[in-house]
């Protein structure tokens, strides 16, 4: 089965993608045109990034000094992308884009994850950087940097992390200070500090890099505020740019003080930068320019103006990262003898030996990682279709409900469960799945950053249960509750009756933990289980998702008998989990709490 | 807690090994003796391999096109190693060995696997190929192969697979013709194949290596014999020997056709060997001179014959992989400020942040570790310890019982939970455990491949649920729940009465779901789940040794209060998890054995 078959069901059957054309915004598409646009996508996908994954790997981005080096292959496929237009794939008509729903350009970009995660992150992090400048930078802000990005030009990146802030952005310690609030590029600051893990944060793939910097401006005493209220965000370019957007051919004093040298996702050079450490003196000073953005203090709201499509971009990476795993070890299976069936006839040894895909316990993993990542593929969708919902429907505040409790799944879930489909693509390619020879052990090494950036598990751990199903006295889970009982009652009627009822149960189990832990009010005692409770909330939202997918096929294709037997093995395999999950979560099984340090 | 620590309680308080000098065979040996042996253990694996483990991935071995490269480290850690005297540490004094316990020799064993498995790997395959060859060699064999592995001169390989015959040995087809059955080094072949996987299959640590082949004996037709009836065992060794173990100068017809570029496990060569194809022309014509053990058609018996010591080697390699891994997520999270307390105290950004260890999640990740990593090597000391029952008691038809059951849960589990635990050590880090300046991803690494070789997932699953729980009426089933049955019983008169009452539910449930899977007495049906029934199997047994374990420690120590904390993580986050697993193998569920290939 191809995932482009799988991809076009999940869009325009399950998810009536097609209607969005009846919106003004989207009015100049059809069906056709979203086809033709995961066309384009799939063939710059095949022909320029996959087949030099490996070669991104092995050929590792190295730093001379002064320059950091790339494959070829790394400049052409990104060339292609841009290219291609997808940069600017959501953005309007006149700044060059092409108004594309969010899920289109989703699911666009996930042809692009499958072939190469790693070659792919510069354009994801350079479209998502100018979008956010498009919400809050000003006109020439925009004009400047924004369509540069759009146009590929120039790529950019996010530096939030420090090294001794990671999780804790609040501890963050770039300090910005005030040179003139008068430039038309935006009020001019001097930033010092140093950013740890910036993705993309150095190369020569394109002439300039717009740093999207947090840093804190000094208080009137001259001390930076604790706190997040104190975080600021800047445009901090490489090489400094005039009103024109031409290069002045001054540089700007960031410097790249080192790659970090990684398991996975080697394609994507990821680095330490030092702003403002002197190394260059734009104006014949040191201190790193930067262009405020916004207002002073909303650094983080508007960095996180991007995150629910920035977390959608991570989780969607994971499960391409398994897809690509499932597809090569599917491949493998059909292919490989090896042992015979259990019956009588299997007895022979002297009977040719048989395709592994004919072991049920092969079968079992194959299974597993197809409900993995084609439950997943349909999560990032429904996601990627609630944001147009919240740009474009008509009713915004219930897409943003919804959006609240599924963002931490949409980003953890498949992290954590198609890291599991992507070992499951070693078990059955065995010795040879241990090989650099085959591509699943790279997939898997590559996906093992997916539970760290972009907000760790325990992270999203604490945003769920510590905010999102509490906020407005539990309003979003009730949302979402709604939602999933309107699948259940479609369901019942149906032969998945079993499974509606076994759904209602995991809800009302997810519904009664989430009360337990926070029957005392003490955040304490209710997040010490975070993460078991993300699993679980995770399993049922994926059940959920799996038993709306199986009532959307029909007929007995083997297409949509493959759905249903992924659907129904989730229902067997993987929702009775979550009652271990749910159980601390329940009792607040203190523990992990009360152990101390010196008993380890 | 030292892991030095630990380990001695295990082995003198818990296994009461300090016993075992009142048996003839270690009558010499007190429990100074063992811990002298344990003391120079821990030096040459702190001093001579921890510190290369790193540089032996880095430096992975490589051919050119004449000998194999390994770093100088490699050679200097396994010569400490062969002068320790470790290589026949179970062996009598007249070959030189130490008549240890295997309980001690594993325990021993289990820091060099913890400094770098790698680089312990040829040691390893070394004493297991001697140790055969004193079981099923002739006297002459012993004296030429096995001494001269014993004492480090010579290393040894286990040579089963074959690229077309991984798991399913019975389709190997190297061919050994019968040259001269007067030979005094045994009956003399000729043997012409492939075999793949094989570790440590070249390199020049040693003059010679002694390869023991399973190899198929043509029948009066010509024909190989198809199945494991027609296995045969041979000496190969690279490099011809005479009866007095000198190299005769001639080049055995053994050649290295590649070496496998691995995912981890990379200072442990892994090869793919031609034997006679004609590379080499021993007496003047191509086919590798083999010497066959044992008698004809016995090679997987013999093969075998060391097979519990073989899985709990692996399963040890798999539990110190974890420890390492635990130890530096242990030592990383004391160390590293990162937020806040969750108390109001903790919503001062102003004041410093707190060592990671602090947060309740971070404490859960390492108590998973640890009841991971320190049950892991319970469960290892307990098979090693009943292999010395086995051998020197006086049941040994109990000890063989349990063993029988056991052994694939010492293989299995480890490489399940212990590739969980070091995924663990990598979140702890977060962004820095993704990097290779921290050792967690190198055992992360590593460690994928332990749930491959030595008997897949899938084998060790379909040995326990296929064989072993039925065979001889459930006996061996039956002998573990008595043993299971007296721990509940000292525990339920405890403080552990709730945990007692737990695993006997458990354990019923485990009992209950072998019955349902052979009710209706379909192979097919019985065992299309059984790695979810390994799975639960597993960690019932885990949860018994950690119930075991509670009960041996007393007092408040910090020592104590760990290993009640890690007992009652287990049962609390752990054991809960068995109920999914066991109920698709209760019913018997067919989804796995119904899916069709073309649904995928």
């Amino acid at each position: 089965m191809r995932m482009r078959e799988t991809l076009d069901f999940l869009l325009f059957d399950w998810l009536k993608a097609g209607d969005l054309t009846t919106r003004e915004r989207f009015a100049e598409h059809s069906p056709e045109t979203f086809g033709a646009v995961l066309d384009t996508c799939e063939k710059i996908a095949r022909e320029k990034f996959a087949p030099f994954n490996r070669l991104a790997d092995t050929q590792e981005p190295h730093f001379d000094g002064e320059r950091v080096h790339l494959p070829q292959a790394t400049h052409d496929a990104t060339r292609a992308y841009a290219e291609s237009g997808m940069l600017a794939a959501a953005q309007d008509y006149d700044v060059g884009g092409m108004q594309l729903p969010c899920v289109i350009e989703m699911a666009g970009n996930a042809f692009f994850s499958k072939a190469s995660v790693a070659m792919g992150g510069y354009a994801m992090l350079t479209s998502g950087n100018a979008s956010l400048l498009m919400a809050h930078g000003t006109p020439l802000q925009r004009e400047v940097f924004a369509k540069n990005e759009f146009a590929g030009r120039w790529f950019g990146t996010m530096c939030l992390s420090e090294p001794q802030a990671g999780s804790s952005l609040s501890d963050i310690a770039t300090r910005a200070e005030l040179e003139d609030d008068t430039d038309p590029l935006g009020p001019r600051y001097r930033l010092t500090g140093n950013k740890m893990w910036i993705s993309g944060g150095e190369h020569e793939i394109t002439e300039n890099i717009v740093h999207l910097v947090l840093a804190k401006i000094p208080g009137p005493d001259g001390k930076l505020i604790p706190g997040t209220r104190g975080i600021s965000l800047f445009i901090v370019p490489k090489r400094l740019v005039n009103e024109r957007a031409e290069l002045t051919g001054e540089r700007n004093d960031v410097a790249l003080a080192g790659l970090n040298h990684k398991l996975g996702y080697r394609g994507t050079t990821n680095c330490l930068l030092n702003f403002g450490e002197g190394r260059f003196t734009p104006g014949g000073r040191k201190g790193a320019i930067g262009y405020l953005v916004g207002k002073p203090g909303e650094g983080l709201r508007c960095m996180f103006h991007m995150m629910n499509e920035a977390r959608i971009g991570v989780g969607l990476g994971a499960v391409m990262l398994g897809y690509a795993g499932y597809e090569a070890s599917l491949d493998y299976a059909k292919q490989r003898p090896q042992g015979r069936p259990m019956t009588a006839a299997g007895k022979d040894a002297a009977s040719p030996q048989r395709p592994i895909i004919e072991h049920a316990d092969v079968r079992r993993m194959l299974l597993a990682q197809k409900s993995y990542v084609e439950g997943g593929l349909a999560l990032e969708l429904y996601c990627a279709r609630l944001v147009d919902e919240l740009h474009t429907g008509d009713d915004p505040a219930g897409a943003q409900a919804l959006l609240d409790v599924l963002i931490p799944i949409a980003k953890s879930w498949p992290s954590e469960w198609c890291l599991e489909a992507n070992s499951l693509a070693i078990q059955v390619l065995g010795g040879y799945g241990y090989t650099r020879d085959f591509p699943v052990e790279q997939y898997w090494r590559d996906q093992r950053l997916n539970m760290i950036h972009e907000g760790t598990h325990g992270i999203q751990a604490l945003d769920l249960l510590g905010r999102k199903v509490v906020q407005q006295g539990g309003a979003s889970l009730a949302a979402l509750a709604a939602r999933v009982q309107q699948t259940i009652e479609r369901a019942i009627q149906t032969g998945w009756a079993p499974q509606a009822n076994q759904l209602a149960a995991a809800l009302a189990q997810v519904g009664g933990a989430t009360k337990k832990a926070w029957s005392t009010g003490e955040p304490e005692e209710a997040l010490a289980n975070a993460v078991p409770y993300l699993q679980a909330f995770g399993h049922t939202v994926l059940a959920w998702l799996w038993l709306d997918v199986a009532l959307a096929v029909s007929g007995d294709s083997a297409f949509a008998e493959g759905k249903r037997a992924a659907a129904r093995y989730f229902f067997a395999y993987e929702l009775p989990k979550i009652g271990a999950w749910l159980d601390v979560v329940a009792r607040r099984e203190p523990l992990c709490r009360e152990v101390q340090a010196d008993w380890f």
